[in-house]
């Protein structure tokens, strides 16, 4: 066994989290999650669940009565809102313009649909012509697409190819994983029909729930199968029986992080989506100038960037992780480093939730400002 | 959009958690779990899962190299030991005396597996005649047991039964969600191949982790796969890789369950294990004796009986759930009813963690005692 005294009291660095996610987590979320417990099934937690699911369907902007939020991370919610809707064989087109786009790709593949996928360069959004050509020329049970890919910075346009998708009996998957809360996903107006996103990112809760909501030609769909779902962990057939008035047992609700994604939606509702949207766009443009200003050019042209995560090149001639390392060592501030095709070239600052705030830009800039000099 | 003003500050009743967990949580460990973030790559977050795995290779008694928890509920964990080493046609045998064995026989299945079963009756435990004339006619890749069985209450003797299970080749896979950290499970020393259990039980942390630990013979087996694992998001091969050097990306690290899963385990390192596990026995009796003395019989006989959960017969003619609805309204004190065929005839009362105390046995003695008078 090994010695008890080499485990101290937990005492982090202080971080400005400008990443990708986990953003800031506000002091009401952190101090919500430290409520004593109460049983799975105990009505004050019932009652926290319901309430969860009211604020869910808040913030993805819809009526669904199937809206919960998954015990897992956002990657979670990927796997749920395409293994529930696959079934071995199912056609599926998967829209790939980045990192998550191929893990849908990925994920598809092992739920032995029969994959198809349209590509747009990294940093590109997928046009709505694309995906019409690719249904007139064999169609689809299910088309999936990144509404913000949290590794390019982009924001896919929705409404058409929505449209396009409904058009071709094909059931739409967003992923709004770095979106949610942050720009505005109208689920129920455009029409997804299965949309997921992760607590940690623009809904400013720690990592650890992945709330999704399915519409009813979804749940028509779900109905409808054959075979059984692959993952008897994410069958949102059994989740729902937990969630409902049912109350089936299905797994232990996780309190804790439940506490914390209710107070965190708490938040959203008194900011209102309006308000919250906006601020969004305006301390994002605030960075967006201030990199500008600095001669540093963004990946993503201004009409498709996404508010929540920009991607900024690296000066050229720059060592990238080590000035990333600068940042975090001696200002305390955690950007990221950029995927794939990307790495090196890129970094990627995340502007989430409570993590979007005018100083922390100015903090931001600033510490840039003093690592670039050398 | 709902009425901000419909949600209130948490403000949750006081209770004694005495069911099948959640167990109590450790005020340390709820003080952790409100630390402020930091990033899922942050070197002090990594070392932070660092220790983790270290204390987690304490409580499960091994040497394994891959130990880790993953993001997940106990359930996800069992969802993990049986897709990561199960291929399609793969002949299983699992072992069933309860309702988490059943629910391995129907993951099993979703996995494709070709599952073998032998039961004994629920309160009863698996003999390793048993599981040596099932593997005589027909042998199988893979065997799966429950250690404590939450549904009944039994402790599931391993030893013999690991033995016949090699000396057939075949894996062990064993389920100790509601013994490990209670009850003594040597991983190393039984020679279990793929171990599993849940945060929130005898290592009273919140629900939604699932430790786990894969030994050699189960490394080269997945080492050996020759087709994807059924979940990507369970796949032990790209978690591993987020746990060792290589720290490749997968999913956010859920950093505030993180924390609290590191203190959880600080908590049983400085009890140190065995005095931990005389605890629990001595709790436990206390909570046999004072159930005895009252007339109130229990399923299980004392040489199978699980420390950390007790299966009690309701008294003939009681109404089972309104009794335990008023231990939880009147004195706050959760314990459950019971699952399957033993339902309304069965209370669990749970002795985890930092549940198991001999002041909380009092308490719902005393509180029974008043119920029952009626």
């Amino acid at each position: 066994m090994p010695q008890t005294q080499s485990y101290y009291d937990l005492d982090l660095p202080a971080r400005l989290l400008l990443g990708p996610g986990p953003s800031m987590v506000h002091p009401r979320v952190l101090r919500a999650m430290a409520t004593p417990l109460v049983g799975y099934l105990d009505p004050s937690y019932l009652a926290v669940m319901d309430e969860t699911q009211e604020l869910l369907r808040m913030v993805f902007q819809t009526q669904n009565p199937l809206t919960l939020a998954l015990p897992g991370t956002g990657s979670a919610g990927m796997e749920a809102a395409l293994y529930n809707f696959i079934e071995e064989g199912d056609p599926v087109l998967i829209c790939v313009a980045g990192y998550f786009g191929e893990r849908m790709v990925e994920m598809a593949a092992r739920a032995r649909a029969d994959v198809r996928r349209i590509d747009a360069p990294w940093g590109q959004v997928i046009s709505e012509r694309q995906v019409a050509q690719a249904l007139d020329e064999r169609p689809a049970k299910l088309v999936a697409i990144v509404h913000g890919e949290t590794s390019t910075g982009i924001a896919q346009p929705l409404h058409g190819i929505a449209e396009v998708v409904h058009r071709h009996g094909a059931l739409l998957v967003v992923d709004t994983v770095a979106s949610l809360g942050g720009v505005s996903v109208p689920v129920d107006e455009i029409g997804i029909d299965i949309c997921y996103t992760g607590s940690q990112k623009c809904l400013s809760a720690p990592p650890g729930l992945a709330p999704i909501t399915v519409g009813p030609r979804a749940e028509a769909a779900l109905a409808a199968r054959t075979t059984r779902v692959q993952s008897w962990y994410l069958d949102l057939t059994l989740q729902r029986k937990y969630w409902n008035a049912e109350r089936v047992y299905h797994h232990t609700g996780p309190a804790s992080m439940m506490f914390a994604l209710r107070e965190a939606l708490r938040l959203v509702a008194e900011e209102g989506l309006t308000a919250r949207f906006e601020r969004h766009a305006r301390v994002s443009r605030l960075l967006w100038e201030g990199l500008e200003a600095r001669g540093l050019s963004m990946l993503v042209p201004p009409e498709y960037r996404l508010a929540s995560l920009t991607t900024v090149r690296v000066p050229a001639g720059a060592d990238e992780a080590g000035l990333r390392g600068r940042l975090l060592a001696e200002y305390g501030v955690d950007i990221a480093g950029a995927l794939g095709a990307l790495k090196g070239r890129y970094w990627r600052v995340g502007l989430m939730g409570h993590s979007c705030r005018p100083e922390n830009v100015v903090t931001l800039l600033g510490a840039l400002d003093r690592v670039l000099a050398g």
